[in-house]
């Protein structure tokens, strides 16, 4: 199936560093609208070759998030929701190993810089290591509810979940807290691992084709995806990762009670034996926040869930 | 592929509690016997109808694991390798609400039993919600170095590592500390989601036919898991997750660095962006075993680890 043809194009020179309760569009759409959106890799274009490691660029300047577009009808109470139909990669990304950061740091020398080449599908390593990509965006999020928080940071609002599932065919709902929404989109990775444990993924630019819609006057507390087979929920903290567990843990049994009509007993139940905990982000230490999500499998004989998303 | 005919059967009534030092083998075998093992659900028979709740029963007798099985050959400082051909489930399972355990206790009434019926692939939980089974088993393992451990927890030796890779198709790789390595598996799972929240997943009786072997001179500290396109290395703790990850990891980088020839900055870039943190079990809190998985994807370029395993 061909891709849809973008109304509009958003270029990757209008981008934001934060989410806040009050942000100003750079374009404003109509629910339905096909939009592409070009995205900064996350050091914003500092990291040129592996000459260039963390100690030496502006930390700072990290995850550009392109936008925001706000979504006409919009309003606190709905969601925002985001299908990412294509997400295209560049051809050259980097990662990084920082000084301080993740489960190795006590293991290398730090800081280290490696240059990836990204060419039909693949990203190549080096010379013997190459894989496939698994291109996704980590930063996706909308206006907050009240904090404004840099894009290094995850919340309700979404920013940088650093979720490897928001992929092309997933379709994000982001709770809209001011009206017009205000999305923005940032932090592609060609590749990055569940956990991302080094703070890095196959870090690049590109552009992302997306299509928005608004479901009215339905809300998950923090981001909810939906992916062909199965809904996933997110949990935040600023540290502490069994939390965060619990928090996807909770939304994932209020999307089976609200939605499905299950019990909050079923709801345990069933998600210990057929929901999947996993982690988004856990870079470990790391001054970021720890991400992780719970799926809730589509099961047939239950009723569709947010009727409105399924019938559009 | 008609499934390999088994040279032994081991009944569910030749069992072992706990893993130790020095086990006493039920059967001795040489190294690529197929064998066929009975297992026993993880409640030992006592939890028959959803009357029957966490508190009446005698949560002692939990995860009965059928063996030991000697293998020929194998010596401290080899790894004995346990293909898993099938796993069969039974007809009924049986899941928990157990006071005290799980990420959503606080938010129901416990006990609560629930029974599932089991049938051509498909797990009914009731009348409306039923899916496919995913049969693993959860307790896996060998003789320990030195302790005696319950087979309610996991270790070095595998026991619970409550993996829901650990299905068909998989072959798990576990350190041999006794001649003979003394192999025991059970409570098996019809079904279990990554992380039981609950600490219990469609709890089952059945049979597992499993090929055994024996990896000379060969050890991996955790044990390691090899399934079709990639490796999953285990860390575990008594309840620091993020601890049980960075065991993970560091288990992960050291099959980069041993047997692919990676240094450890290009092993820990790797695995941040192209390996998967996860989780096998987190149900939070709960006395049991913390237990992360990290995975190491086959990369057609690298030279292939562990040669005599690849070359059986």
């Amino acid at each position: 199936m061909p891709s849809p043809t973008p109304e509009l194009e958003i270029s990757r020179d209008q981008f934001v560093w934060e989410f806040s309760p009050n942000m100003t569009p750079v374009a404003t759409v109509q629910p339905g609208a096909v939009i592409r959106v070009e995205t900064n890799d996350c050091f914003h274009g500092q990291v040129t070759s592996e000459a260039i490691t963390a100690d030496i660029i502006d930390l700072s300047m990290v995850n550009a998030a392109t936008g925001p577009i706000a979504v006409e009808g919009a309003e606190p109470g709905d969601s925002l929701l985001v299908e990412l139909i294509e997400i295209n990669p560049g051809t050259q990304g980097a990662a990084m190993i920082i000084e301080g950061w993740g489960q190795l740091i006590d293991q290398v020398k730090a800081p280290v810089t490696r240059i990836f080449r990204v060419e039909d599908g693949v990203v190549h390593m080096n010379d013997r290591v190459s894989f496939p990509t698994r291109p996704m965006v980590g930063v996706i999020g909308v206006a907050t509810e009240s904090e404004t928080l840099a894009n290094f940071h995850a919340g309700m609002h979404g920013g940088n979940l650093d979720n490897s599932l928001h992929g092309p065919g997933a379709t994000v709902m982001l709770p809209v807290r001011q009206s017009g929404a205000m999305l923005a989109i940032g932090d592609m990775h060609a590749s990055m691992g569940d956990g991302e444990i080094s703070g890095t993924g196959v870090e690049i630019g590109g552009d992302v084709l997306i299509r928005v819609n608004v479901l009215k006057k339905q809300q998950t507390r923090w981001p909810v995806t939906q992916l062909a087979d199965s809904w996933f929920t997110h949990g935040v903290t600023t540290g502490d990762l069994q939390e965060a567990i619990r928090l996807a843990c909770e939304e994932a049994a209020r999307l089976l009670v609200d939605q499905w009509g299950f019990t909050m007993e079923d709801a345990f139940i069933f998600l210990s034996v057929a929901g999947d905990v996993g982690i988004a982000q856990s870079c470990h230490p790391c001054p970021g926040s720890v991400i992780a999500r719970c799926s809730v499998p589509k099961i047939a004989a239950c009723p569709t869930p947010f009727k409105e998303l399924a019938s559009r």
